[in-house]
């Protein structure tokens, strides 16, 4: 186990080391710790290795000037200068923030960006301020639209946080698709097959196997099929990728970059980096806040209460990851040993102290 | 068949009939229509009857005073004073875009509203004005949260429109369902079974018989199971009610009213009405417009041409109601047997002339 606050101060070091302003390397440090507190270490210290290999590979800058390139008083376009995900996100979305503190609402899009962690962490940041905030990025193409073969949109996902008053905060957080990918590989390692309605092989045959990836295979929209309406899966994801990529100036749909640096750059840019989309929207605009925190209130205790099914508990968006860091909080984040290994050896190559742990 | 005019003609004496003002009849009657031209009737004339029953049972204000009850530049909270859904939410995204013309976008929640017709309209208003065009509803009670057995959601459509240039606008208009409710009443009509992830029992045990919701059965969310993502789903039209319900002062989760005359009124009322939620946001607060539709022109290309399953053909969120409006534009409005004799009824009783066709 290890602290937070051990690992804050490592994962600093580690981004200093590949030349971040330490002003960026704490913004990346806190989302990699929110990541591994709210138990999604899929965006957490695995991204580490990623990240030091895009920087190796030429494909990261760690010096870069992220500035907006157009302006309204409620909108804003950002360009982020090839940094890491997070550094231009969360300049992104104070600045929609304080958009929204002067117009009412703010809306930013980002272009020429990277992998930005865990959309929650942005959308969060408006609850403080009594906004509603919002958060979406593009990623590299994984999903097949409906009646197609071919990877075309990112797993896009949704965050929307909402403050309430007596009640913890509402917060979704959805990718477009039935599942994030790092599910294939876990069944891939047990040598499991998947449930229908994942992913189809190169012929859109629907498939089991979760490593029908490597074999020309794509992954399914959130539906998972026509039947079970599929279609809305692939609207939804495709909203994501106009408001994320074609708005902001970014790369869309099958041109979006990889994160992961052996995985070739597209031959065609339509742009720059990856798209993200952040709002932030005043409550105040709508109603007085203290009202609408009750109305929250109301809505989350109304859903809690509702009739479960027998032995299963009915749960609010949210309420799983705040727990989570509830207990991880206290109990100390766990790093599996293999990503501790891989952790291990950017540290030695970068001359960081990291210490092994159970 | 019947001509485009005859129909709307006709809808707007019956409205006027039971006292809307003539602009309301004629706008209720644009929508009506629009729905039929877009092959999604259920929207449509099959609407007269149930609205003719609200009237009746005074559920509805014919002349109401539909009011902007809170306002900043670029937002806004409109009370419908329980008129047809289709006058509040016209004139709430009239708003919605003015406010995006000054404020680069526009946001307007709308409360004490009923069933607005296809969200589709709306959000197609913003086309022409070179902006991105939002529309979003609750609606009474049919989904089941995930792990609950009790209505707590409507089938809480979203609608995004977006201008492209040469190439037809994207428009997606989706549930956060797999299906809509109607689909339900046709398989029990048929006598078949429907796949298992549409309904689940009272009990929450998954169900395949059509007429389930009649014996405490519920709907599911999109993603239709927990292992496909229902989660997400359910994420999704909690969203939709907390922007349209919760934000707007309207009646939101289980205690949003239903449309139908003979369904009681919830019991409590926790705000007013039905509510919605309009956006607007002007392109060239992001990037010129003429730029960004090229890029839209690209994006739809790009995914039009995809790799398609072999014999199927890759579709544009849209597509399908834009080629079913230009058949039926040409060819007629069809509307079933069934249909017409309920409009006929609600019409001798009004004593509006009403011609029955094959």
């Amino acid at each position: 186990m290890y602290t937070p606050e051990y690992l804050r101060d490592f994962i600093i070091q580690i981004f200093e080391k590949i030349d971040c302003p330490t002003e960026d390397a704490q913004a990346i440090a806190d989302v990699f710790i929110r990541a591994e507190l709210r138990n999604l270490p899929s965006h957490g210290m695995i991204r580490i290795k990623d990240y030091f290999q895009l920087w190796k590979a030429g494909r990261i800058n760690t010096r870069p000037n992220v500035k907006v390139v157009h302006e309204t008083p409620g909108t804003a376009v950002i360009d982020a200068d090839g940094a890491v995900g997070i550094v231009g996100a969360t300049k992104s979305m104070i600045l929609a923030i304080e958009k929204a503190k002067n117009s009412g609402t703010g809306w930013v899009a980002t272009r020429n960006s990277n992998h930005l962690g865990i959309g929650s962490y942005y959308a969060m940041m408006a609850l403080e301020h009594d906004m509603i905030g919002i958060s979406m990025t593009n990623a590299n193409p994984m999903v097949a639209p409906v009646n197609s073969v071919e990877r075309m949109l990112g797993t896009n996902p949704i965050t929307m946080a909402v403050p309430a008053g007596k009640q913890p905060a509402f917060v979704a957080d959805f990718s477009t698709t039935p599942i994030a990918r790092g599910k294939l590989a876990v069944a891939s390692k047990k040598g499991e097959k998947v449930p229908l309605g994942y992913v189809q092989d190169k012929d859109g045959v629907p498939s089991d196997d979760p490593d029908i990836m490597k074999k020309g295979g794509s992954m399914l929209p959130l539906g998972g099929d026509l039947q079970h309406g599929s279609h809305k899966g692939y609207a939804l994801g495709a909203v994501v990728d106009i408001l994320t990529g074609v708005l902001s100036g970014a790369n869309f749909g099958p041109f979006v970059p990889p994160f992961l640096a052996y995985l070739p750059m597209p031959e065609i840019e339509v742009g720059k980096g990856m798209g993200h989309f952040f709002g932030a929207m005043r409550i105040d605009g709508f109603m007085k806040a203290e009202e609408f925190k009750k109305r929250m209130d109301k809505w989350i205790t109304t859903f809690r209460n509702s009739k479960p099914v027998k032995g299963k508990k009915v749960l609010i968006p949210g309420d799983i990851e705040r727990e989570a860091e509830e207990r991880i909080f206290k109990e100390g984040i766990k790093v599996l040993p293999g990503i501790q290994k891989d952790v291990k050896e950017v540290a030695d190559k970068l001359g960081v102290e990291f210490e092994l742990k159970d």
